[in-house]
């Protein structure tokens, strides 16, 4: 047997173990709500991630990668298959397993420490555990060195191979755009209006529409699920077996709507994934940020354009006449896209989206290289908010304690959101540019072309090309954020009146 | 650290693997109905097959049990974890790789071959996959050698210690009353008529009203789950986490009310096993009889008892107005306890049962024996069947070709489930002996005495003692089929008017 091919089998049971891995944590979230214990549960998932360790880290695998690594002239599959492996065993070996449990003990105390906090809106009953959970992401990052500077190493591990001083580069000259958009559009006197999304809307119904809609974008319940739960997700569980789950609020139309189509963006890289690479390391989106394009795009560039809309609101006036049958659809299509200052980034809009991610960007590496101390955190967030949006939070949970990221230790995690809204917008950009009458289709509910698109230039590649090889291999050039600039401005000034 | 210790340790990974196949296993049944492909998790259950194997089988657990195997003068559950390990280790030691790999193969086949020839009504389609399941149970058996006949052999797999012959002397002076009490009971002028079961019950009526009656059971969803699936079973995924699932049907409420007791049965078993027996190898019944016996005591002696339905009536006529506003409690009560012959086993009453299984039993003792060809038996099947029943199936769908069972190769499962109906009713008498007001208690909605009662006597000992000690424990004698006559002959004599 050749090398790599044994390298491939040799992780397809880790793949196997990590599937199993999901389905345990799928089955906590969407079955176990209200359980008066998961002791038994977590045990079955330490056991797990011990199992997967140990292969991770086995003898037999750094061999396999050290004469793998020999081979001349290897395909993209193989190479990649190479590279990711060998990325997951640095990352396995290099972390000495007492730190990997103090990071783990960390992060439940820490968890419990952040729901407490922003409950009570007390940042200091979190401080102490996040100053210790900001070192050990520290030591972590000193020991996987993959980057010179430690922010880079942590981006790294959502974004391979980004470094801060890349997305530094992306993001600067942004800022300042975007808080001109969000200035100008305000100014306007013709605004939109959206307290119709806020009205009562039965949730079983909400649901069935929202399963309606993915169903037309392809969501095949032949190879996954909807289901609810607390905190919408998506999972997978073999390579045809993809799972999303939807949060419902009876007083706000957007959640499940747009909660679900996103999802759903997720979900549909994750089924489309070719069948050479199915239970490979491949098997997957190839970074957090290109997964965010396509829950972004299914979002926003196609779900709240106004041709999507054409097709969806007669379905949306039947199922809830009561409040939708006079109300106009242009009307709908602007409350939908209201763009306006405000404090919780997942509610943010659009426009003002990318300011609250760069605010946490810049932070995590004032953080992480020690200029920002954790105790000043609260004051430092409110007076960078302002900067940015103009507001100041009314208290910490609606500020600094919004986001339950840094209780888990994910710095570096944040920068990839905005990342994939760009990738997003250059990726549709050039979807429009090969067939300008996507939207066209959409007036008439047909969105196989803009998905067979997706499928062909993203899904199914999975890992095999990082981020910046991908985005350029569909568009011919880097990460691009003008894309972005045109989509915002040739939507939003319309829909402002100006 | 001792070596019990250290045994009941190694084993806690070996149960929490079992978990984890329980939860693959559950999610499929639960949540993949519908799906295109079950590839993926069909992988992942041969990997913790596989996982568990190794464990099982290992230097180490040989080393473990020899060392225990010295230690004398070993408590009651040091005694039995030992016990029950050295069966595990036995059972996959003794067995060949290949040929467990062949009896997994053949099982996939024997059970499509199964249900095709069921659908068709053609046992021919069966013939060649299940002479070759036949084969493979006998090379199984004589591999196991647990007993000196195949046969018990088998039936050991499923009720530890019992034997072909320890059976046949319980069930053969039974057959000739039980034949008799039909043929009383239908020499009655005055028989029930159970015509009101068929009706049109709304089947999601119907599902909350079994889950408010095992609520009422001390079902706890704090620990378990009820949902629904095309066949009803009970899985344990943690020591406090029992699940059941309920088949509903809207043209039969037997299905789904009697169903959903009957697993609430099994599942109260499962969660009433003590905290210090949780995640060993004695976290479980202690064998299919006398879980049976637990299912069959709520599902019959108490669920389908005069006093129970005096408390539940009023709820069902509340449910189902349309139905049952009209129509009298003792009709209704005489309507669930009909008896008569009928062609399948699962929708069998008390007293005909019993004659089910004696059937199967006979039969499988003479096909391992090899006194009866596998295709002679819808021949057999028949005319035996006649003698019993006094009626012959029209066809081998409604007739040899009912249960899955064989298919599995499970031979020898058939007879515990009669078994399990007389453990129940012996230690049910006991229960009422101790406190015969338990079912002026079922009056007023009350079963937390009984439900202590199971738990105290059968279910916290989880499978430290084996069957025939845990019932003379109980009832301070062996099993003793009498207590089920007296029961049957003092219920049914008056229902029938007799």
């Amino acid at each position: 047997m050749s090398v790599i091919k044994e390298l491939r089998e040799y992780f397809t049971e880790i793949m196997r173990l990590n599937y199993i891995q999901a389905l345990l944590g799928w089955d906590q979230e969407v079955n176990m709500m209200g359980y008066k214990s998961v002791k038994g549960r977590s045990e079955q998932r330490a056991l797990i991630t011990q199992l997967i360790h140990k292969r991770v880290t086995s003898e037999k695998t750094g061999k396999l990668i050290i004469e793998a690594g020999k081979l001349k002239d290897l395909n993209d599959i193989d190479a990649a298959m190479l590279r990711e492996a060998k990325r997951e065993y640095d990352l396995e070996t290099k972390l000495p397993e007492e730190l990997v449990i103090e990071i783990t003990k960390t992060t439940a105390l820490a968890q419990q420490a952040w729901q407490k906090a922003r409950q009570e809106k007390d940042f200091k009953l979190f401080v102490p555990l996040l100053e210790k959970q900001v070192e050990l992401q520290k030591e972590k990052a000193k020991k996987l060195e993959t980057h010179p500077d430690l922010y880079s190493t942590l981006i790294d591990l959502y974004e391979p191979g980004v470094t801060y001083d890349w997305i530094a580069k992306v993001f600067n000259p942004i800022k300042p755009k975007l808080i001109d958009i969000v200035k100008k559009l305000n100014s306007s006197s013709d605004k939109p209006d959206d307290s119709i999304l806020k009205k009562p809307y039965d949730i079983d119904k909400q649901f069935k529409l929202s399963f309606e809609i993915i169903k037309k974008f392809n969501f095949d319940l032949g190879y996954g699920r909807q289901d609810r739960s607390t905190h919408p997700f998506t999972t997978s569980l073999a390579p045809l077996d993809v799972r999303i789950t939807t949060r419902t609020r009876e007083d706000y139309l957007n959640e499940c709507i747009f909660g679900t189509i996103h999802e759903c963006g997720h979900a549909l890289y994750e089924m489309g994934i070719k069948e050479e690479l199915h239970e490979t390391i491949l098997c997957t989106g190839t970074s957090m940020g290109i997964h965010e394009s396509q829950s972004r795009t299914l979002e926003n560039y196609i779900g709240r354009s106004k041709e999507f809309w054409t097709y969806w609101y007669p379905s949306f006036q039947k199922y809830f006449p009561e409040i939708l049958k006079n109300y106009p659809m242009e009307e709908f299509y602007r409350a939908i896209n209201i763009v306006q200052p405000s404090f919780i980034r997942v509610n943010a809009d659009e426009v003002t989206y990318g300011l609250h991610i760069i605010l946490r960007f810049e932070l995590e590496k004032d953080i992480i290289d020690g200029k920002v101390q954790v105790n000043e955190l609260p004051e430092i967030w409110n007076s960078r908010f302002e900067e940015l949006l103009g507001i100041v939070p009314p208290d910490d949970a609606e500020g600094v304690l919004q986001d339950i990221h840094w209780s888990h230790g994910y710095f570096g995690y944040f920068p990839t959101y905005f990342l994939g809204t760009l990738y997003g917008a250059q990726i549709y950009n050039n979807a429009l540019k090969k067939n300008p009458s996507l939207p066209e289709e959409y007036k008439k509910g047909e969105f196989s072309n803009i998905m067979n698109y997706l499928k062909e230039k993203i899904h199914q590649h999975g890992a095999i090309y990082r981020a910046n090889d991908l985005i350029k291999r569909v568009t011919g050039e880097d990460l691009n954020p003008d894309y972005f600039f045109k989509y915002v401005e040739e939507k939003f000034y319309p829909i402002y009146g100006l």
